[in-house]
């Protein structure tokens, strides 16, 4: 059971973008002190974002079938690398042997609440209309707010389909607009919410805010999950 | 069956480096379109260079917990990017009904053999050893030189060991000084044979001399399998 079980391809490449993270954050010198990671890369999995909009088919079959793999293949612990997923973060939880870290959860932990003005939440819609980041942003007094409906956000979905056909420079762009609406609203921290954000954010002038990368929070969290557990040191005595 | 399966983690940095090519080379406008791949990142199979010289424990049980793991989760292709472990090729082969690819053959069969002088082969002392780049050279009647012992190979253990660690920067600085010598011996292309030296490439002065990447060939024909397949499609009318 140590390993670290990877429902991704939501997109394909914010799960290399979640695994190249996760194995640079592992502190090792060679191949046998990293963590054991099965990966479930199923990019067919139904958009997420459109179902809970109403606009697609429903992805918690395919979700679960994902679930069901990798507790097969013993995972200790299960991530996903994909924001709007965690829309159906209880019923993954129950039918999962293995506990599902929450990315919301785990990235909004890692605010330092200290001097934080305003949060802005960088999502799809699916993601902000199911609320994950508010609810934990509320839960801990943090204050927030989201891009205009009918600027930001469409910048912010723009970005985030140019990502997914691996339009970089198109996607930076994007985002830079976002970025400016949220600084003009006087958001210091941005919450990247989505997982293509953080690649599009290589691209993207950023200057002047705080990122909070909800891929990198869950790789830390999944990395301290498993060195904690002592699941780095299987190859050590074998 | 319609998945790739790769049997990743030697060393997991270079497992991620394969995934990001294989993602960046499936033409896809949204991530329905990509193709579904399990990785199982076992990072704790013992050393295959060491194992290959008769210097450390014999992956090969290891290596076939992989294949079944990937078998069990309907792989219908299995890939292994690190070319050391082809070394038991034949027997990983009968254990696993899903076929798998061979990254020699499929590096060696991307060199354009018209106009190349010499062929350097940079790899672990392993793979050296056991010949997997000189048997399909040879069986195409390219040229090949290999690094000198004291000299060239040195370097290259080097880079891979400090890749392995993190250290990129002194990755590419060995790299570079193997490339040098490689070029001094009349060397035109290298077949970069070793799923470390891809990265450490980035950080190298590999001026003058046409890389042969052992990564990207295998991601490349990883891809292709698929898309023959339609593996890319399964999503559309589901």
């Amino acid at each position: 059971m140590a390993r670290i079980g990877v429902l991704g391809g939501m997109g394909p490449l914010a799960t290399v973008d979640f695994m190249d993270k996760l194995v640079k954050l592992t502190p090792a010198s060679r191949d046998q002190e990293h963590i054991p990671v099965i990966v479930a890369n199923l990019p067919h999995v139904h958009d997420c974002s459109d179902a809970i909009l109403g606009n697609g088919k429903n992805p918690l079959p395919q979700l679960l079938e994902g679930i069901e793999l990798l507790n097969n293949v013993a995972a200790g612990v299960v991530v996903i690398p994909c924001n709007s997923a965690h829309h159906w973060f209880e019923a993954l939880c129950q039918a999962s042997k293995a506990p599902v870290l929450h990315i919301a959860k785990v990235a909004v932990e890692a605010i330092i609440s200290d001097g934080v003005s305003k949060v802005a939440i960088f999502a799809t819609e699916g993601a902000l209309a199911c609320g994950i980041y508010q609810r934990e942003l509320e839960s801990k007094e943090i204050p927030y707010l989201l891009p205009e409906a009918q600027r930001g956000q469409l910048a912010i979905n723009d970005c985030i389909r140019e990502i997914k056909a691996g339009n970089f420079e198109r996607g930076g762009h994007y985002l830079s607009m976002a970025c400016k609406e949220a600084a003009d609203h006087g958001a210091s921290t941005l919450i990247l919410g989505n997982n293509e954000l953080p690649i599009a954010a290589q691209y993207a002038d950023v200057q002047g805010l705080t990122l909070l990368d909800s891929t990198l929070e869950l790789a830390r969290a999944s990395v301290e999950y498993a060195l904690i557990r002592g699941w780095n040191r299987l190859g050590w005595d074998s």
